[in-house]
């Protein structure tokens, strides 16, 4: 097969020549070369990186092409789904190798916030020893409430990974299905009424036309006074100002955010500053070896892809 | 049953009211008093609160005293030991209380430091946006070593937390059992040989004259480059000096404590500016609803001693 990959493979270029020399080895009787940024593809069947979708629509050998990232926002259009259908490309993208990650984050972030970890990181840089404050500001996990919006591979880690809590969660996603499921889940009509019940609110949507500002001054102020909202989706699935507002006057406990609405975050932007909220600079997905897992995750989709079977991570 | 309890139940006074009140409503039958501060219990049969030893040597009608603490140092002694056994006295502790929120506080702290948070609150403050470092630097906790000193409560609900990340755990305890276990537990003798293996040396230990100062700079200086070292025990355990010195030298990665060595830390000691040293104050078993759990703990326990049934939690 003729396989393309681009410049600037995989989130952070850090990667990129380890994930390299993984797909040279992997790729035995494969031709692997390097595309040109927004050039067309020329005679390769398969592409692994970043492309535009120019890139794509001109490259008339593709057959299927592999992000190396969850979001694939470009992509998520009824334009390029239909261009998708009618010429029979396949997408995948790189879901699995970040849903670990995400998942670990979205955790970091419920404990910071249960065990008060960010007020203790103020009180040690004023050499403050406060005890009692912490203790009765600190809750256990046990038995809290938790809304998730986009029920993916990152809610499904996270599930996972929260079961020995044993907390009540809802799940949200766009398209309810009928299957039996380790939650409940919810669709996007129904899930206003439950913003009041969480104690954690976390947001997994991707971008897209349909999830923008989702998290309305209207939404965002259903959340109770002792809520916390997370985000690890995008940045502009929330109304940023609204959520500043909220957290200025107190109107629920706190923020966790590790996307932002711009990215990267202004020097000048409020948000750096206001009060009770979180900020980690879109890393949530980031692990120590992520370059390899990108890299593991294609070689074992071009094994399935060579003997023709369904491909992990599909979109379309 | 005459039952005692002191003026100063439960580790913050702010939860003793609730305590109090939980007790009057659920020992019906059982006459209630509060014990002054180290004056005989008189002819009380049971005390809960935080006697001294002294106290409960001159209570000679006492039969059964709960500490509404998961330590008891000041117990832990051979003299006391002998002296309760002579006696018949029997001693309970709270631990069962504290399990969840310290192992809760301790994987706070563990995916604190995988996820690279003490960083992104220092970036934020100084509205810093360090997408690469921190992609760079989190890890998975997939696959990681865990060595855990102490094989008690704690440690239990720890380990079962951490189910999902598919860890390697070993736990370290005084005397191992020929039990079934759900971890490799090992003796006190074998665990120096492993101290360079993990990633995560957590540390549970309680004060007493055998734990003081386990963690000499000789065993510190075993743990690996990358590794990180969390006390949720006593500071005692620890020489302080020591560490400082290995983190000020980078010899292993962070600590992450929630006792110190004293308490409460004053604000000139050199650990709260230590690099990589990351300080609650001592409130790892704090939790809202504390008061009430206590109370809850004792109730139950009385029913168990009015049916002559074993004690949860019982040390004597």
């Amino acid at each position: 097969m003729k396989i393309a990959t681009d410049a600037a493979m995989g989130a952070v270029p850090l990667f990129n020549q380890e994930l390299f020399e993984l797909l040279c080895k992997n790729c035995p009787g494969h031709e692997l070369r390097q595309a040109k940024p927004d050039q067309p593809l020329g005679d390769a069947e398969i592409f692994l990186g970043q492309p535009s979708v120019k890139q794509i629509m001109m490259s008339e050998h593709l057959r299927w092409f592999q992000v190396t990232s969850a979001g694939y926002t470009r992509f998520d259009t009824p334009t390029f789904r239909t261009l998708a259908r009618e010429r029979g490309i396949m997408m995948t993208n790189s879901s699995s190798v970040y849903d670990q990650p995400c998942a670990q984050h979205l955790l970091a972030f419920m404990l910071a916030h249960a065990r008060v970890l960010p007020e203790a990181f103020r009180h040690q840089q004023n050499r403050q020893w406060q005890r009692d404050s912490g203790r009765y500001k600190s809750v256990l996990l046990n038995g809290q409430k938790v809304l998730i919006y986009g029920y993916g591979a990152i809610a499904k880690e996270l599930i996972r990974l929260l079961a020995p809590f044993q907390m009540e969660i809802i799940a949200v996603r766009r398209r309810p299905q009928k299957s039996a499921e380790p939650v409940k889940v919810v669709g996007i009509a129904e899930s206003d009424q439950w913003l009041g019940w969480a104690d954690h609110v976390v947001n997994t949507l991707p971008a897209n036309a349909e999830s923008e500002y989702f998290f309305s001054g209207v939404r965002l102020g259903k959340l109770k006074q002792s809520a916390a909202f997370y985000n690890i989706g995008r940045g502009t699935t929330v109304d940023q100002g609204s959520l500043i507002h909220y957290l200025n006057e107190g109107t629920f406990a706190a923020a966790y955010l590790d996307v932002t609405d711009p990215e990267p975050l202004p020097p000048d932007d409020p948000l750096w500053t206001t009060p009770r909220c979180t900020i980690t600079s879109h890393y949530g997905g980031g692990f120590r070896g992520e370059g390899l897992a990108l890299g593991q995750h294609f070689v074992a989709n071009l094994e399935r892809y060579v003997r023709g079977e369904p491909l992990k991570d599909q979109i379309m």
